[in-house]
């Protein structure tokens, strides 16, 4: 085992799911320091609510612990909320508290004091009823941080899937996948695999664009006249890629079983399966930053708040990826 | 268990692993009437040069038997092959002989000569090379059978995929989803699910286009405008429709334990899940056709041909779900 780092989470949008998550979670004991970054009053309520009995104890940059917290204790570096918090009742006075706690994550993790953030969800709609234009986690830290161009990627056991394209809609999608888009996210993928991820020659699947990878031209060109094309230069460069290959067997433990990660071309067509594979243990990871960001992949199901009906699986995972990134970093 | 029915196989392109498939399967009992439509000489050779001793016996329309094969026999209803086939060599000359098995077995399905037939894969490139304009078996079978539309349904235990498109290239797919084709295939499904499937009241998922089924138009407009619409003009004809919902959370248990079949958009929406989940053991189902039609879920394998090293796995479920059909058949 080695020295425990210091780690923040933070619990995102107070009347969703989020504090709950944390204070089921700190049921148990964590390996490393683990800093919820919340309002202190938030936490001490909802877990009266839920009956669940955590001792909140307050630490910040001029008092960092030294030790894990023990089972039944979480450190909460409080964040104040601007207006009473209720869970299930979203508050848009709150907006601005919900960017101080990503902002002090995030600016954390480029000054050194944590090894890594892990976000529970926040709600899009809220902060941009408060007049801030938010797009969400990984816009808002690749704008903290500066970087250009982050990349989106959900692991799970035995399974990572990063992506060429997120959230854009269908029809724009292969207009979308350029040489550059390619190459840079590959190039991206490549470099935090072996930085954050300790694998040394990672081994790559590429998907096509279209079914069976285009069939040789006869179901669209983009995998003759991008895809293959890109792949090329990037292997003569020294990338291990095999592709592009046909969506609807590359998911097959064939393949799977002899590569570190799958690269989709889009949204739906990687991240069905590994949903389907990792249900309720899937973690989101935003590569290309500066800094270690694992997500749960899941929103702040408003409705299930203050109820402790929840599973903190997906969170738990995060934590484990990120204990894992920060332990092979290079 | 009811009276044994027949029904006709086709072995498909004689250089490619069909013929294996067919014999390897042989060496069980079926519990029904099994008739492969191949070349008799073809099918000994392959058994000779796999060291499978498979009896082959000849039948056809003036003697067809009248119970199920024993283990280590097959029954053939001869057609000659143009020149001889050899495993792993493609023949242009044996074109006719491939689209005539399919012939006998389509017009032998609609005569009432088979309950059913289950195809084995055939070879596209080889019999437009003959000359032959040839798409695949469903548009051949479509076409024979004079039917507009067909869907394509992909099945393994436990989950049915439709698909609303099939073989176009992605950046086609957005503007192909018109109420008219999705409401013409979700009543092709709903309708075969009654009447091929025994399930009274069909329960179906649909799925969205877009990432997160639109988000409310923030990630495209085609689940306000098509989508959803068109669904509810079905609902309101009293079918069971579920949607649209997100790709990437609708296959998870929660979901599919629920429903009956789920319709994607796009081919690789919704293959790459069905395929994970079912690998090895997914049949293709052509619905809306008046005959009842399963098939491998594979390819030719041509480099595979002779060697034995293959899994009947498919061809299995293929069967299996032909049988179930006509025994549910309505």
């Amino acid at each position: 085992m080695s020295e425990p780092r210091r780690f923040a989470l933070t619990p995102g949008e107070p009347a969703g799911i989020g504090p709950d998550l944390c204070l089921l979670l700190a049921r148990q004991a964590q390996p490393h320091i683990l800093v919820a970054i919340a309002s202190r009053e938030l936490l001490e309520q909802r877990a009266a609510q839920l009956g669940v009995p955590i001792t909140v104890i307050a630490v910040g940059p001029s008092a960092w612990p030294s030790a894990p917290a023990s089972a039944g204790s979480l450190y909460v570096w409080d964040t104040p909320l601007a207006a009473p918090a209720q869970a299930g009742h979203l508050d848009p006075h709150n907006a601005a508290y919900v960017l101080e706690t990503l902002r002090r994550a995030g600016q954390g993790c480029l000054d050194g004091d944590f090894a890594g953030m892990i976000t529970a969800p926040v709600h899009k709609g809220v902060i941009n009823q408060a007049g801030v234009p938010f797009s969400g986690h990984t816009e808002f830290l690749a704008e903290l941080t500066h970087t250009e161009q982050v990349v989106m990627m959900l692991a799970t056991h035995g399974l990572r899937v990063a992506l060429v394209t997120t959230h854009l809609p269908l029809k724009d999608v292969a207009a979308a996948i350029t040489p550059e888009r390619l190459e840079r996210v590959t190039r991206i993928l490549h470099a935090d695999l072996v930085e954050k991820f300790g694998i040394a020659q990672p081994r790559i699947l590429v998907c096509g664009l279209n079914p069976h990878a285009g069939e040789g031209g006869h179901l669209g060109r983009e995998e003759l006249d991008i895809i293959a094309p890109s792949l090329a230069r990037l292997r003569d460069e020294g990338f291990d890629l095999i592709g592009p290959l046909p969506a609807d067997t590359l998911f097959t433990p064939k393949h799977l079983e002899q590569c570190d990660a799958v690269l989709a071309m889009y949204h739906d067509q990687g991240l069905p399966v590994l949903k389907y594979k990792g249900f309720g243990a899937a973690v989101n990871v935003t590569l290309g930053l500066p800094i270690i960001r694992t997500s749960v992949d899941h929103g702040t199901a408003m409705d299930l708040a203050g109820t402790g009906r929840i599973d903190t699986g997906s969170l738990q995972v995060a934590l484990e990826t990120a204990y894992q990134m920060a332990g092979s970093r290079r």
